[in-house]
């Protein structure tokens, strides 16, 4: 048995992974074949790209990718590799070109990838030699992608994502601010972190004040709980609104979305609740609830009736993760007249920081010979179970 | 035979230890399981815990350990890893606990390391799950840890460091300063140095003027070396004091103590050899020469009687070692009144960092593929083959 | 097959290396032994070193060199390695010494690498451990050296070098500046991209306004060009120089020199073609075309009649290379009355930094699992295939 197959038949459901899933590059390469470089991987968002040509570069577990908007206005991807003697093809994080030219020796490739350059004197036939295509989808304004021959199935995921983004405008919205950080911590920590709220009381301030999540499993606040979540999904679904869901659980085991009530008094996820923006998209009023999306490995996002926060995971070697977290508004809403990024800002960002210290300590201590697997809760670390779970069905196709 | 096997059968006693005892990860995994997972270790002073719930944190070789003072006022050490999901326990360098919490779920240990928390909702026993203990005692002021399940004996040490180091009063000393480097060396390369005076007429010329050290092989100075030896020991005894010895060997090979008299003039180890520091422990008077403790593989002291300046060292790879240098005084004496950094410390500061820029030095003439062990000299470079032949025996047993 | 074996008997002629040859530590462990610690490298300037006991070190491939002039004004090289304890000896990048003592216990080598300390202390025999001797050699004012016990055949380099060199006299030229870079590039790379001039056009905008390179295949300039080099070779002959050529490919696979004229209006590689220092060497006027020489693999230069520019390269690792460009003028020429740094440079140094620039970009895409080897241009990148070629059949007898 390979170290891989070893830690996966020791594996105990409902604890948490050994130390070896988290250290050293044999787990790191399966990751890459099975998960990284096989995955749908959220990549950008639709609106980063407005018009054909433009484009945005990213780098996923040391695969260069370009992004872009081709002249049909559908999103392509391409490994960002010149086939003449590979330099990266587009070298800037983001920009427009009518067609991606090589900055070596300027081989010119079509915005489907098609190199347009005379190889005559290169001894290779016109019309071969294109840029090495990814999948790329749009789903509610979101980009994805997979660096896949064949990418797995969406299970739903499209239909999903159509019908519950569509009112929060994402594709006609605007990156207000983002801001990019370099986590010491391998990413599964990083996601684990993120699928249990146990941790919350003691972590999270300004989160619990304004959402429910730690509250469902208090008996004597249930009932309160439920009737909000249906006097709001009535209210919601007479606006168009999808109804809303008590706690919501992934489906088709990787990804999920879903609406929920925040607590009384937080119009927004803010730090005091009032709203920090216009409403956004299609809805007609701020009081939506919180709309949450998450994909496995790499994507959540927190959508309130006037901004909508999305964050992007990509690995960094096996001890770091490099994290994007953006802040989207309404496309016409301007700086300084319709919202103040120190308003904005806070509640997502102290929420995100406070998880990253939290995950770089654990980062250092599951680096221990003495750590040892420890058990989840059963119910408020269900979730964590889960993706661990999620993470094991895929690694053991490795 | 394994790479380390072939090194140690290839070692030319009396020389120095072939290159590849200083390089590659083998010999540094089987350095970890053989002396740093294993050893006692110096960890910290007595006197930075001063009271039940005192911590201090450490990083052993890849391993967080938390030490700290019991509630019967004895040293513990643990591994500094929660049993949940693996955070470090206390994330701070220091600190002064009740009880210890884990930042994350709040877990909570009890001094002697019990879990206090509630885990029925985890599925397992109360009272399981405490954090794994390592072993600490703590001798004349000195914390000492071995992070193995049953640490080698202490072969007379106990006995011998209560016993010389009563006097200098440690354990109701505190730390005036102390000074961190990572020094671009590996740990051996450190310590050897430290291991040899032949070094000190070129490289230390502060520490030549206040220590015998280069001059006892010295023939026209021996008898004058002796006789002072002999009545400064007369006059110690008196005081209650050891009697001092004119060499010192390691005692059953990876400890020793003992006591020396300074050069003429020198009533401490300052510049001007003038005290800089009222007189500390239950010493008489100032003028009690110089108190030494060496313990392999990270620990020497040096023991004026106003002062004393501890080193501890701790690998950081193979490539590098970080040490901590720190001067301790009377836990009476105040910083202004009683005594000034700026003369306690430029003695020990001044020869620790030339002594680092020498092994950084030899680190980087190691790594020479053309680099060849050669011949130590016999007399002023034999404690430095004592210590090889202490490391060579530790690792065969690798 | 080993990995190495594989990629060599994978090689398609005239297209771009595999992805293998670029990364990892054995096919960098092959170089070390084929090329690094084998082959003649540029290592220093002879007027680096005008007087006896001058000396430079330098790390070739994690090997520490020094480089000095002998008592008989010789060249010598040797591991910058202590016999004794291992330390560097020489700590300096550069400096002059009537021995070299080494800092850590002053064993002391004369200028020819014997040593001169008494060692019978140590039990080893007076006159043994002498310092470990590499080759070394001057030609026109270069200082080569290779770490081989048997160095290759200089297969004519040193005649030529001798005659064509001699007019520049960088034996008698003084360095007026010189820049460190770390390019994140593989070295290979870095050579690769200085054997063609395909990519001039998009990157070098200085450099191609002053030499033909890209022209000589343009039908329409070539008759015109053709001229040109028998007229400007007719004139230098007369003033003793070496007759030019219009292009030059490599001597003996791995080095070449050659003389060719700038464009018309060019007296000299500056940003406007006027000069930028006195005339150097035996040179009667300005207008002297450019000399260039090469040597794989770290080395080229660009003599102008009042300056010269040399490039030299030392691997840091697979991922990166460390690259040292130099400015030599007349040694009588005085900054600020016969030449402004501010003139003299910026030729170079915008074109160096424009190809570091594209060489990272290189190293990025040639990273992606997506890379694949592309197709040479037959005529421009003909040399980059030489080079290729010569690379491989080094590599063959690893």
């Amino acid at each position: 048995m390979t170290t891989l197959d070893t830690l996966v038949a020791g594996h105990r459901p409902g604890w948490s992974l050994a130390r070896g899933f988290y250290l050293g590059e044999g787990v790191a390469e399966a990751e890459r074949a099975r998960i990284w470089h096989r995955r749908w991987l959220f990549a950008a968002h639709g609106c980063e790209l407005p018009e054909p040509g433009c484009f945005v570069t990213l780098d996923v577990a040391g695969e260069p990718v370009v992004v872009l908007r081709d002249r049909a206005r559908g999103v392509r991807a391409f490994a960002n590799v010149c086939r003449h003697r590979g330099s990266r093809v587009c070298t800037s994080s983001s920009g427009r070109a009518h067609r991606l030219v090589c900055p070596y020796h300027a081989w010119t490739y079509d915005l489907d990838g098609r190199l347009c350059s005379d190889t005559r004197e290169h001894g290779v036939e016109p019309g071969s030699h294109g840029l090495r295509a990814h999948h790329a989808i749009e789903l509610g304004g979101l980009v994805f992608v997979s660096l896949a021959e064949a990418p797995p199935p969406l299970e739903g995921m499209g239909e999903a994502f159509a019908r519950w983004l569509a009112p929060q405008g994402l594709a006609g919205a605007r990156i207000a601010r983002s801001v990019d950080y370099r986590v010491a911590a391998n990413w599964k920590v990083v996601f684990e972190n993120n699928r249990e709220c146990l941790h919350c009381p003691g972590s999270h301030p300004e989160y619990i004040r304004a959402n429910y999540d730690i509250h469902v499993l208090d008996p004597r606040r249930a009932a309160e709980i439920e009737a909000r979540v249906a006097d709001e999904g009535r209210r919601w679904q007479a606006m168009g609104l999808e109804a809303p869901t008590l706690v919501s659980d992934m489906t088709a085991a990787w990804w999920r979305v879903n609406r929920t009530p925040l607590a009384p008094g937080f119009l927004t996820e803010s730090l005091d609740g009032a709203p920090v923006a216009p409403v956004m998209g299609s809805y007609a009023q701020h009081d939506v609830g919180t709309l949450r999306a998450t994909v496995f490995p790499n994507f959540w996002m927190h959508g309130s009736g006037d901004h909508a926060v999305t964050t992007r995971l990509l690995p960094d070697g096996t001890g770091h993760t490099l994290v994007r977290v953006a802040w989207l508004v309404d496309a016409r809403a301007e700086e300084g007249r319709d919202f103040d990024p120190a308003r904005l800002m806070p509640f997502w960002q102290r929420t995100s920081e406070q998880d990253w210290e939290i995950c770089e300590n654990v980062q250092r201590g599951i680096a221990s010979a003495h750590y040892r697997p420890g058990p989840f809760e059963r119910q408020r670390e269900r979730n964590v179970a889960q993706f661990v779970d999620w993470y094991l069905g895929e690694m053991a196709g490795a």
